[in-house]
């Protein structure tokens, strides 16, 4: 068993995408993150659900929870607003870091180290200059756990 | 709107449970990570589905990618026979870290905070010593896009 196997088609946004569309990309398939592709469609980042989500939350909120617990419930309830105005380029790590990134050939046990090194429940499948989709970690479980 | 708002049940798993059960639970319920109880029912750590994973994968494999390609097809897809032998004890961080825990009255802002603070897709919800549910990603993002 192989990437090639495992993958499925798997929705991109651009560094350009309001992060607004992302998160509701995010919602609406269930998705365990995002594939930020570049302009020739090459992944450029994988973001983490929770880390689309940081867009919208204060920075005060993040570095104190005592802080986020003063925010009134009507104030709290109106954070995602916030992400209407950003975009994804954001939410982008600031360093470079391995990318959850393999070919058609990689198998499960492969797959398995580039999840579990990178933390990331998403792995893009690239070939020859071209995203051929994703393989998720349900996926990836559904099918050892069945083997 | 309040994480009691949001809340769900969601399965429980302890420090004794093996490997396999947790991976077959993670799968079998999609579930974005599993909540880990001690004996009296109180969450002790939040395991993102990536770390379960790594527990089937070998040392040798996490450290390098050469090394998992030079693993051939046929032995790779019997690596997850190594997570029969172990339990969830093993996948425990063992460094003491913020755990995603809150309680029923945590506004979204909070919630949103504290998964982006912990990069965790799953929040606990505990009241007086008792676990009372979870709240995922998935449905903070359902109910904030929708408000």
């Amino acid at each position: 068993m192989r990437a090639c196997d495992l993958l499925a088609t798997f929705p991109t946004v651009t560094a350009d995408t309001p992060v607004i569309e992302a998160a509701r990309l995010l919602a609406g398939q269930d998705l365990p993150g995002l594939i930020v592709v570049d302009e020739r469609g090459l992944p450029v980042s994988i973001l983490p659900g929770t880390q689309v989500l940081r867009l919208a939350v204060p920075g005060y909120c993040l570095d104190d929870p005592a802080l986020a617990r003063v925010v009134d419930e009507k104030h709290a309830d109106a954070f995602a607003s916030s992400l209407a105005s950003r975009t994804v380029r954001q939410a982008l790590p600031p360093e470079r870091r391995e990318l959850p990134v393999t070919d058609p050939d990689a198998t499960v046990l492969e797959l398995a180290a580039l999840m579990a090194r990178t933390h990331s429940p998403l792995v893009a499948v690239v070939e020859q200059g071209r995203l051929l989709g994703a393989v998720t970690l349900q996926a990836l479980l559904d099918r050892v756990l069945a083997a």
